[in-house]
């Protein structure tokens, strides 16, 4: 009788805790210099309860030193409403990044607004100038989640070159920028990446193929031991609330099987705990690059 | 005894040539509001003999009523000069469209100068503004190698959607664009998609198993039968210079080994005659976009 085997669960936290606090270092110095980072999150259509993520965004902000401020808009605030607040951060000189909160209601719509934002603030890196030069391979804001994706991964693989990769979604903040920074040409990535999405034909032929895994389809428990090869390593990036009837409230899943998926793959990550703590982190740093950018020091953003 | 089996070969210059009659109805439209669409080509230390490359490009152009230029420039000249000289044809209101031909001369860095074109004159759609555009869906000026490829995929395989697409090769104009234009959520494409590059381990493996192969490595007859699927279509966007011995001179050879693929392939580009006149084709058909945007009408660009 063999025992069960179980798969190594990768915790974003400790990887996550070492980004804040480089970037800890990094405000404590932009504000002995009297320039203390702002964020600035704007949400349309906020339910009066408030959003967890906005709320997780602000506290992780201020916690490293930064100024975080929420510019909540009515769900009937139109277009060019919504561009103007949007334009005026964009001028505010004490705001270093800007984020526009989604998904938003209808009938406002994402790609009206990627270029509302001015790029040097537009640190969740979705501004076709920002996107352009990290397809180019060009120092930009970055989406966080993919960063988080690639840090935990070189964390726990190591140089990830000549890896097989497989992501499922392509989105334009998760599968899609991820397709682009694993098959970068630079030092301990050069991996050989499938996208696959909603029109991938027998989407368990293509997994199964999968050294590396990573999972944002958005769907509930979607990815099971079956697309999964013995081995492999499965990041999972979706995250869903399932009632609990038990007291304590909320529970989450994500998009992949944890329990079934952890007795075949030699990783994976949990949900929550996973790629989310990474995330927040890899905001505040592109947050940090924003600040000292417009402070004329360190890296450029 | 089987009779051998042969691949359709297929040629591009059919398609190439109803794609030019529909750029010169456009460019005779503009024509006749006086508007002359411009196609300005920067060359940088061009042997005395000129560049076939150019040539054909500004034939085409001419060919269909458009205007072309050359501006040479010596091989010594620096960044600022290149740059001033890209930044004199931006500023030109008779130059809709400006292409700086490749490669530079060393120590000149592409990359450098992907931002000093005008992105609404940039017709090899790869300043940033436009990559950011496309990655997101939206319009822009795109590589117009990926989309002569498009369009004879889509010409001779139909709807993509769900089909296995390998592509070999990442560069900014050719695989990298590809990849993403194959894999958009948009009728007709929505294939799934694996980009393969020089740090691909056991690439045979990964190519045997497309539906489409679409082969941008710049590497001489690379690619043989052992590499396709049978009954895959294969495009080979590579062309090498071959000496020949035989009267009459050059020869043309790809980065696919075509008497081994044809025997194996359904379907087969040539080179020269498969995906170079619609490269030129789609480059003539970026101008057009671009002079009719200038001019305040048509497809915006």
């Amino acid at each position: 009788m063999s025992a069960v085997h179980e798969a190594t669960v990768l915790a974003g936290a400790p990887l996550a805790q070492e980004i804040r606090e480089g970037v800890r270092r990094r405000i404590d110095a932009l504000r002995a210099r009297n320039v203390t980072p702002g964020l600035a999150v704007v949400t349309v259509g906020e339910p009066p309860s408030g959003n967890p993520y906005v709320r997780a965004k602000c506290r992780a902000a201020e916690s490293l030193g930064a100024r975080a401020t929420v510019t909540r808009l009515p769900a009937t605030i139109d277009e060019a409403g919504l561009r103007e607040a949007l334009h005026a951060l964009g001028r505010d000189p004490a705001t270093h990044g800007v984020i526009l909160q989604l998904p938003l209601p209808a009938p406002l719509r994402e790609e009206r607004h990627l270029e509302d934002i001015p790029a040097e603030k537009d640190v969740d890196g979705v501004h076709p100038l920002n996107v352009g030069r990290w397809v180019n391979g060009l120092p930009a804001h970055r989406p966080a989640t993919p960063l988080g994706v690639v840090a935990l991964l070189r964390r726990h693989a190591g140089d990830l070159s000549g890896k097989r990769v497989v992501i499922v979604g392509r989105s334009r903040i998760v599968g899609r920028p991820l397709s682009v920074f694993l098959s970068e040409r630079k030092e301990g990535l050069n991996a050989t990446v499938t996208l696959c999405h909603s029109g991938t034909r027998d989407l368990a032929s293509h997994t199964r193929e999968a050294d590396i895994l990573v999972v944002a389809m958005g769907k509930r428990a979607a990815i099971t031991a079956d697309h999964v090869r013995p081995g492999a390593i499965v990041v999972d990036v979706g995250i869903h609330v399932v009632e609990n009837p038990q007291p304590g409230g909320r529970k989450y899943e994500g998009d992949v099987d944890f329990e079934s998926v952890r007795r075949v793959a030699s990783a994976v990550t949990p949900v929550p705990g996973g790629v989310g703590p990474l995330t927040v982190a890899m905001l505040l740093s592109n947050l940090a690059d924003a600040a000292e950018r417009a402070a004329g020091a360190g890296p450029a953003a």
